[in-house]
Parts: C-alpha cells; structure tokens; sequence
C-alpha cells in the first residue's frame, strides 16, 4: 500500500489528534477529509468491534443544514422516499437521485424542525446539486455546513459508555430516532444510528472545540469497557450488507438497482426531480440489483477495482464492489451488482480478481 | 505518513498499471480518484522536473462535457470571466463562483466547438453543481462525463518528446491553445498546458484502453531524455504559485481573494450567477489576497491544517494554505492568505506551524 499524502485540502477533523494518538494505521478520503480506516488491523478492529465498544472519527458524514420555509419541499425534490410523515426527532435514510434516478448520494436526512433539515452525506459534494437546484427554483431557504461533527460509538458496550457520557435517559432513544443531550454545557443531537450492525449512537458534535473534550471523555469513561478508536470497518460492514456510495453504487445505479426500493414511494414523492424517470423502475423492477454473494477464498487482494463477475462458463453476468475474507463466516464476502437471470439465491459464479477467479455464489441474505 | 487504503471509490485511472510499475510511494485523492504525489522522492522528483522530462497521471482532472444550443449561455452561467471572444480550439483558466461568488471550482475550459466545451476541473464535484443548474434552468444542453483521461506532459525536454511521439507539428501549439493529434488511429486533444511552469503539453486521451499504450510509447520514445513517471511537485507548484483548489481556496473565497481578479470580467460577464455578488469587490478589491511568502526555515511539516499568520507582536493576520522548503530558494516557500493590513511585499511575519513559529515575509512576486 502507499502513502497519503499531507495536504489542506485532505481535511483534519475535530477529532485527528485522538486518532493519530490511538496509532491510526490508514485513511481514505471521503468528501475531502480524512477518514480511519485501520487502527491494530482490519480483522483486529472488526472483532474488538464486535465484542466491546468504538470511537469513530466520522466528521466525514459533514452536514448539509437546510433551513427555512422551503426546506421541506426541497428535500422532498431531491428524493423518491415520500417524507410527509417523517416527524422532527426522526432520522431516515435517504438515496437522493438526479433528474434520470442516477443515486448521487445516500445520506441518512434528520428532521430538526419542520423548517431545519440536515443532510448527513455519504461521499460527493451534495452541497453543489443542492445549491443548484436551490438557485434554479429560487427557493426560500438557506444551504450551509454548519459546524457539526459526527462521532459515532457503535459496539456492544455502546449503550452502557454512552449512558456515563450523556445519561442513561440515551439509552432510551429508538433507533433512527434522536434526541438532544449536553456536553460541557453545549446540546447537541444524539442519534441512534451509525455505519455498524453492532448497535450504538452518532453523536453530532456541535462545535469543532468541544470534539477532543467529548472524545477524550468517553475514552476516559470507559476505560474498563475496554474502549478503543474505531472505524467503519470493511469487513463487518459487507457482512452487514451496508453500502457505500462510491464503491457499491454510483450516479450510473437506481435506487431500485441497489436494493433501496424500499426507500422509495416512486408513486407519492410529488416533486421528486427524479420521480418520472423512475416510475417505470419502481413499477418493473430493475434488471440488475445488489447481491450478497460468497467467494471460496482464503484470501483475498483489496478490492481497488470492480471485479468482473461471470457464469461459471465465463459470460459477464455483474461485478463486485466491496469484498474482504470473513473471519466469522470463514469465507469471502461480497456486495456485487448481477443480471436478474443470475440473482437468485445459490446461482453459482465466477469472479475474477487481480490475483485470479474464485468460485462464488448468489447468497439470499447478508451475513449479519 | 499513514498508508492509504484501497476502494474502488478511490477509483484507479487508465495510468495505475504504469504508475505502480514505476514504483509510486505516495498518493493523494482528487476528484474521488488516485493522484500520484511521490515517486522517487518529492525533492528527487522535483529536479527531475525542472530538468529532464516527465509523464503525469492527471486523470483525476476529469472531464465534463457540454453539448448542445446552451452550451455558451451555460458556460457563461459559471463564470466572471468573460468568454464571448473565446474561440474553438483554446483553453481557458476559468474561476467558476457560485451565487455568493464564491469559488465552486478553478478549471481549465476547452472550446472545442460553438457548442461543445469541456471543463477540465479541479478537486470538488462540478457536475454536481453545472447539473442543478441545467436543471433548474432547463437549459438545452447535455452534460456528461466522456471517457477522456488527461496525460500530462512536463519538463524542458517536453517538446522533444512530444515530438517523437505525435509528430513535430504537436511544437507549433501555443500555450493554452490545443489542435487534434492521432495515436492509435484515434484523434485526441492536445493542448500547450500543465500544471507546472517548466512547460508541457496535456494529452485528453481519448478512450481508457488507449491509456496504457500511449504511456508505454512516451516512456519507450523517451529513453535518451530521461523520462520518468512524475506529478504535479508541491515544492515547484508554490514556487511557480501554481493555487491547489481546496489548499489554497475553498467556496469562502472570491476570485479575487485568490488573485484572479484578472481572469474576471465582472462588469461584461452578463449571465453569471455570481455577478451581481462580484460586482462590489471587483471595484473595490479584496481586503484579504494571496501571497507569496518565504519563511526562515530549513525544514517544515507537511502543511496538512491552515498555518495562522501573525504579525510580529502576535496579532492575527492570515493564514498559510501551501508550504514546503525549496532546495533550490534555500528557503521556506508558501503561498498564504494575508490582510490588506500586512500584504505589501517586505512585510514581516510569523508563521505558526505545528513544529513552532518561524519568521517570514511577503514576497512580490512569486519565484519561478
């Protein structure tokens, strides 16, 4: 693997001098700042994950801040999920599409007010469409980032250390619910949320200088939970079946084509910029989609590249976006894209790696 | 330095197989794709530069393309300069402003045709940003991404080389001027421009496959100049002040922040969105603006976070963006944000780094 590179322009978040402090091994960028993404190692982090409780530097997740009398209708044109009965308090997750149904971004959206959204962004510069689409309608509402820092704990122990942070009244939030809570004085939204399937919280710091003072208490608060600097950790989350926006799908791919179907209300999202060029996707269904699939591997090469996927006679069937071995399930995970005459469960395939094809499968669920 | 992990979301280019063979230790991320930054080392790799001849994976500076009846008013929507006398077949240095005038973006434009420009962009997601407004304008254009991947041609030996490969006539291209050459049987844009002031030529590779052929056949021509796989040199871009979009200018700046008020037309610019936010500070001037500075050192950490600047009592009044120490100055060299206050060229300064202050100045000019 090679370096990165120091630069401005690879943002720092609030919280880089407590990972450089906990050993950060690696990064990647993601909307042009730094994200973790080994700690002791990739298979180290996902068992400690497993078993105890993370601190994830995820400021990366920056904030798109929506406010005034139009935001409702804004949000409402910028994707298919019909969000009339979302009330404030509540998170959903959101594929937002252009004017064809191209997904340009999968944001989780949290209703503050019915005039105060904010946009927690997976990786592209949403802000630029958005500010578009806001200056071509001339909408009533102001776009900004504000100075709000997503830290996520996620892990078993998660519950029990934010209870000793923020209170045990946290532990009570339901899931893709949030809540206002204190830090030093200053309220902050806490969502149960986060990019693991281990269950916890993302806490969206408000204000760049309370980050090291929260980050340093929860390290501090669970010291005997044996609590570590974490990150979103490749493999547990393709056992998980989360996608990433980038790898898993891009403005090429539908909603429907990635299995967020269920996401959208193709029919009701009335003024959804994209709903017309979707009608006929979400009446027929896509022809391709988003498959779990096994590879028989013992190993294999980081997954840089898609990866063609073919029938076991060679005919290009799909591609795999995100793979990594499995120490739990013993076996390669995958989150590939396949042709409908090969999704079923059990249909048997071929993927080829740089270090070569290995057999693989149609699997019917994610692992986890 | 930490490593970097590998995604398909940091997408390779059609250059990566030779890049790795050339041994790259170093990359950054732009536009969601690999940048090389380090192949021998930056400072071997800089002399390098200034004397022999170099071949650059640019492909990060992607392309968007727009085609159609609107393309002009289009082009003229995202930017105070003023393009009426632009013709096919030049480039242009481009400040692109949002409504608030604010830099969205410093590309390269190609006119291609009456109705056909590419945007040749820096690090931030312009699409994005063009396709809101072709939407919210309902402008009659298409906008799109072509499989064009820019190979940049660097160094004094740049002409030579070039020579041998597209013919003698590809020396008679003036700088930001381009013309068509054929390789492989396919015509590309080539163009008198890159980001260095050593010279060179920009290569619009025309299809993916073509991308490693025509790296092998610079390299092969290119034995007897010394031709090595290089990149864009942080230590020659700041001595040349060469601006990095998201080092040394972010959407808070205006062009003229940024010393390119002489790449705007304000008043003539009829149509862009950031005119009328523009007008006043392109009468009145900045009170902040870009400036070279040296600093007394002979070594300086990578410049991964803004530098505040001071004057010598202490008193805030700018910023370091850039910096590294330039073996041929004998010096720290910067490209900075300064307060009309301190910006006159002898001014003294304080730099704050994470290694301590060091003593500096403002430059009048920058020094290639």
């Amino acid at each position: 693997m090679a370096q990165i590179s120091p630069s401005r322009r690879l943002r720092r978040t609030p919280f880089s001098d407590g990972v450089e402090a906990a050993g950060i091994k690696a990064y990647t960028v993601y909307n042009h700042m730094l994200l973790p993404t080994v700690f002791r190692s990739v298979v180290e982090d996902y068992h400690h994950l497993k078993q105890a409780v993370q601190v994830w530097d995820v400021a990366c997740e920056r904030q798109i801040e929506i406010r005034g009398p139009d935001a409702g209708r804004l949000m409402q044109m910028l994707t298919p999920r019909d969000l009339r009965s979302m009330l404030p308090g509540q998170c959903a997750y959101v594929p937002l599409v252009d004017e064809t149904g191209g997904m340009l971004n999968d944001p989780v959206a949290l209703k503050l007010a019915e005039d105060r959204w904010w946009i927690s962004i997976a990786d592209s510069d949403l802000l630029f469409w958005v500010k578009g689409i806001v200056y071509g309608f001339r909408l009533d509402v102001l776009v900004d980032e504000p100075d709000v820092h997503p830290l996520a704990v996620q892990g078993p122990k998660a519950d029990e250390l934010m209870g000793r942070v923020f209170g045990d009244r946290v532990k009570d939030i339901r899931f893709f619910r949030f809540g206002w809570f204190q830090f030093n004085d200053t309220w902050m939204v806490v969502a149960r949320s986060g990019y693991s399937k281990q269950g916890g919280f993302e806490i969206y710091v408000d204000g760049w200088d309370n980050g090291m003072p929260l980050w340093d208490a929860l390290f501090e608060a669970g010291r005997d939970l044996d609590v570590y600097a974490g990150c979103p950790n490749l493999i547990e989350r393709i056992e998980g079946g989360l996608l990433s926006y980038g790898n898993d799908m891009t403005r090429e791919n539908t909603p429907h084509e990635c299995g967020l179907g269920r996401f959208c209300n193709t029919q009701t999202a009335i003024g959804c910029v994209g709903r017309d060029a979707l009608l006929r996707v979400s009446l027929e269904g896509p022809v391709r989609q988003i498959r779990p699939i096994e590879i028989d591997a013992d190993s294999l090469p980081g997954c840089d590249r898609i990866w063609r996927v073919t029938d076991p006679r060679g005919k290009p069937v799909g591609a795999v976006t995100s793979a990594a071995v499995s120490p739990d399930h013993g076996c390669g995970v995958a989150i590939g894209m396949v042709r409908m005459t090969h999704w079923d469960p059990g249909t048997q395939l071929l993927v080829e790696t740089p270090d070569g094809s290995f057999d693989a499968r149609v699997r019917d669920t994610f692992w986890n």
